[in-house]
């Protein structure tokens, strides 16, 4: 039994079962522990009045690819909470396919930080994170 | 003539110009030069797996406020572009009305520097962010 | 008994018995729970190469500023761990008299979070900084 | 005539010419353009009440190793100004030696953006910082 590949198709039930992660059409393109890197398609629908992907937009990839890294690699029965976020946009971003590469960088018994790397189809750096997160027990 | 209602009026014509935020039913509630209010009602589906409104979605709505708070605050011809976004992650947040308020804490003739405050409807503070924005002519 | 006055003198003990904060020549203004404000002298020698006090200065007095506020507001037998810390450079800032004045926004059982600003003689803003705080036991 | 060799050997003298930078003791290990690694000893004297390297501390060696990194990415005449930083303290530092390595990620005419990392003797990774930078004339 492939583990990297039951990694992924437990995330791929994870963002279906979400209204919110479903409507966004991510992919769940690979997964293993502490490292995850989704799919998306920005398209017109997401674009601010210049014509170019709302921040916005490429923050919440930037937090879901953190976040799924993170739970990648934290015991089952725990979950993550996300404390704080930074993002730096490091180029104007068109509609396109976006790929969100999030990787956890130290976890503890109490805190995890994960950053994440936002990349277009010609594998140019659209924008860089990094988050801090709370792991908590399922009931708390 | 009324130049607080002249800049309200302003945003909300951009607003409802954008496909993007016009699908996020944002109402400006107020602006004035450097400071600017918006209204949201957060519902089911912008929830994440565990029933609280996702990161990704406060992360928006503090860009949009600061951004327009800098926009405010700049002369006619000019546009401001998002360099990089903090968010602080005070509270869950549930289902409901958001207060987003975005206040631009120094505006220079290349950089400028916003903050934003996410209130609930009992004024909890639910996140804060800082911003920090590249001030370019419009044609740039 | 002035309980204001004994949050001070307590932070005032504290930074005596610190090497590092000691040398730095740190003066407790003001503090009550939850709000500390510092004052500090920048001198020649903490300048950069273009003769402005060093971004690494400003830094550190952010963060001591908002981790003593954090101090002052959390039980005792608790103590806090900085975790993340995000500072804005909203002005050169010359050598002369900062004050550093820390806020501590929202007091967990678990985290912690503060911002600071930075004043010059003339009560002019010259930077900004927030900061995300573990709170652990004093022998976590 | 080696390139790398001249870039780290401006840099040390730009550090040596510095009273800030001269009296923390920095080693220019290594630099070639975009990236710069810093060693430092610290000591007893950079340690807060708890025994551990102070985060001022740590954020000043971050800070130095980006803003030379991205100095020596960019054209004679131009120099960087500090807009913002962003550190993540990932482990507890104790007193020893600590290596800071500056990356410039993305330089643009106008703005830059670079990240660091500091390790201990053991290569663990102590902190992780990203920072923003405004790239002006030298006469500016």
């Amino acid at each position: 039994m492939d583990t990297t590949q039951d990694v992924a198709a437990q995330l791929r039930d994870r963002l279906a079962a979400s209204p919110f992660h479903a409507s966004l059409g991510l992919r769940v393109e690979e997964a293993v522990p502490g490292v995850v890197r989704l799919g998306f398609d920005a398209t017109s629908e997401h674009r601010n009045l210049q014509g170019l992907v709302h921040g916005g937009v490429l923050a919440t990839l930037a937090d879901i690819a953190m976040g799924l890294a993170v739970r990648t690699a934290i015991p089952p029965g725990r979950r993550h909470v996300t404390i704080e976020m930074t993002l730096h946009f490091l180029r104007p971003v068109a509609p396109g396919a976006i790929v969100a590469t999030g990787t956890a960088v130290r976890v503890g018994t109490r805190i995890a930080f994960a950053e994440a790397g936002l990349t277009d189809a010609d594998e140019r750096l659209l924008a860089r994170a990094s988050g801090t997160y709370s792991i908590v027990g399922e009931g708390d």
